[in-house]
């Protein structure tokens, strides 16, 4: 059976009485949760392996009071989009890349991970679920409403958010027994509200990851962290934070939600992924287009001097794609670089984008379709009889 | 409406058709769930003030998939103990120093923490909810059954498990826009297995914490992160993991899962709580009785020199009390130190416990009674009504 359609009560989407489906204002968009209608919920016990999970209806989800996640911060997460190209297929962007870095994290953290074919899977299916692709299968999706769930190209994207949660009881420190993949959407327009560049205050009080740590696997712990740097710096009107190591504290390491490259000449460098630095999905490919257009990439340790003495500074991430820095602000020093039309993050962000997008070819393999048929074999088996 | 009775189906409890009440099997209980009858639970939106709680039944929780907990570890945690005096009184240890402690992690995780005086009662809320001490509110506690849910003087105690965790939905890192504050209890015996002394080895491969991160407080981000050193330690039959510190590595900082303190002639040393320590309530303790029977206590840098060199090494934890380390290997070294009758850190245990007890009097004012008639005027409110 096919899922029917709910239109959400969200703010963000208006409806009218004609209107089959929801229509998302993406204009207005930031980077806060829109519920969307479906989700992907899996289990599994410690050390067996996860088979297929459910699609369900969005909603809370029930938990132990002393799961590893909630008590000890057992817990990874992922970030992806699905995007709508010009000629109206859906796409994913690197997929098995997520869930190679998921499998990582989860060997960190000692957890039981999905496989990278479960986990691609799963994504799919999760933005099918949430697009109504199944109902409009028929339909050549060059004829799709432009306001249908992913968004028009070039607006924002629906943000996949899977999470692999400790979720079994656990009083001693120690792994917990039950694991849960879970996934679940939102559509989601620009990370940062800074239409020109960001302006990033080095922290010096705080660092984000050590040496032996976990900073180099997208864990949980991580995050809350880096929050308190992060609402300091807000108030006094900057747009992020960036870290230095915690070894040093002479050489840059990252943003609180994104990797930093710096540009001198032809050579643009960003910090190694030696353990500190979260290895990016979007640092990696903009590392291979700045190659491909002729620039050298350096991966090594990126001092503080050498940052105050670029001439361009951008963050790389999933949520942001790419994103030029106006301003750093290290003690007293304000540091302005080139942003704009002719700085190489707006080039290489127009790269990228057009890859993502489907403007361009996609000759690396990176581009990953979402054929509306994988219904036919898999998707309508999970929902089948169930009341969504 | 007191609540009525439901024995335990855990295989820690026995039940006879003429007991009216569980009796756990405080000789086999190591450290590890077991689930007791009630729980608290208070929420609070993101700058109010969390009111009163519940007490309700123990069970799983309703969670966003999206709250800041399960994507970004923003949580807390805390643990204490209730104990049983000799003479029938239920006590928690200093449980003040734990809501101040929670309070000082809610300020560096950017919470909303429930205020010490809330938090105090809550503990107390939870503790008589699980003893059913309202049920035998008239029978004075001297003719308590001893196989009663708190413990036996002198075997095992009930572990209370405080938590504080972001439960609002948050799709950027940021502060979650809810909390809750929720209480579990269950009882436990001795954290480590080990009769005679603990068997550690030093990490060279993690460090816990670093400077301007969150060692000094009891996130949750401080715990998973450690669980790999500890399956490893375990696996090569260690009892636990010593961790150096993550800027020189030549410092002791902590054990899994409590303080370290040596032992060189008359001078007790101890690494300083200064970011990257958890400033622990038994290490806090454990300074002052050791300073109150003529030891000099030293809160400084330990070097691994240091510690190989010592005469005696023990650890200090709510879970484990005071426990001797009986050797400490470090690279192919195996260090032995003093343990058994006429260690300090045996002499410290018994002095600590003795108060925990109500074996000896306690002149810290340390000790806070729970005095059974809290319930005339708070408890019975909380669970008026309700079907428990």
């Amino acid at each position: 059976m096919a899922p029917s359609v709910h239109p959400s009560s969200s703010p963000l989407f208006t409806s009218k009485a004609d209107e089959k489906y929801a229509n998302v204002k993406w204009d207005e968009l930031g980077f806060a949760l829109v519920p969307t209608d479906y989700m992907y919920v899996a289990k599994c016990k410690q050390g067996e392996r996860f088979s297929k999970g459910e699609i369900v209806p969005y909603g809370d989800i029930s938990i132990s009071p002393c799961a590893g996640i909630l008590n000890y911060g057992q817990g990874l997460f992922e970030g992806l989009k699905a995007y709508r190209t010009e000629d109206g297929r859906i796409t994913l962007f690197r997929p098995d890349q997520n869930a190679i870095r998921m499998q990582t994290g989860a060997d960190r953290l000692c957890m039981t991970p999905p496989s990278p074919e479960l986990f691609v899977e799963a994504v799919k299916q999760t933005v099918l679920a949430n697009n109504k692709w199944v109902m409009v299968s028929l339909i050549p999706s060059r004829f799709l409403p432009f306001w249908f769930y992913v968004p028009p190209p070039g607006k924002g994207a629906l943000y996949i958010r899977p999470l692999l949660i400790g979720t079994g009881a656990v009083l001693g420190i120690a792994s917990a027994p039950e694991y849960t993949f879970l996934i679940y959407t939102s559509p989601v327009g620009n990370y940062h509200k800074a239409s020109s560049g960001l302006n990033l205050k080095v922290d010096h009080n705080h660092r984000r990851a050590h040496f032996g740590g976990t900073g180099g696997v997208k864990s949980c712990t991580n995050y809350s962290p880096v929050v308190k740097s992060l609402i300091e710096a807000k108030s006094s009107g900057f747009s992020d934070v960036l870290f230095l190591d915690a070894a040093t504290g002479k050489n840059i390491e990252e943003v609180s939600t994104c990797n930093i490259f710096i540009l001198k000449g032809n050579i643009v460098s960003t910090p190694p992924t030696s353990g500190t630095i979260l290895p990016g999905i979007t640092r990696k490919s903009i590392s291979e287009l700045a190659r491909d257009i002729g620039y050298q990439v350096q991966e090594r340790d990126v001092s503080v001097d050498e940052l105050l003495e670029a001439e361009e500074v951008f963050c790389t991430g999933t949520a942001m794609v790419v994103k030029a820095v106006e301003t750093v602000t290290f003690h007293d020093k304000k540091i302005k670089y080139k942003t704009g039309e002719k700085a190489l993050s707006t080039k290489l962000h127009l790269i990228l984008t057009n890859i993502q997008m489907g403007v361009v070819e996609d000759k690396k393999g990176w581009i990953v379709e979402i054929d509306h048929f994988i219904g036919t074999d898999s998707f309508p088996d999970e929902i089948e009889g169930k009341s969504i």
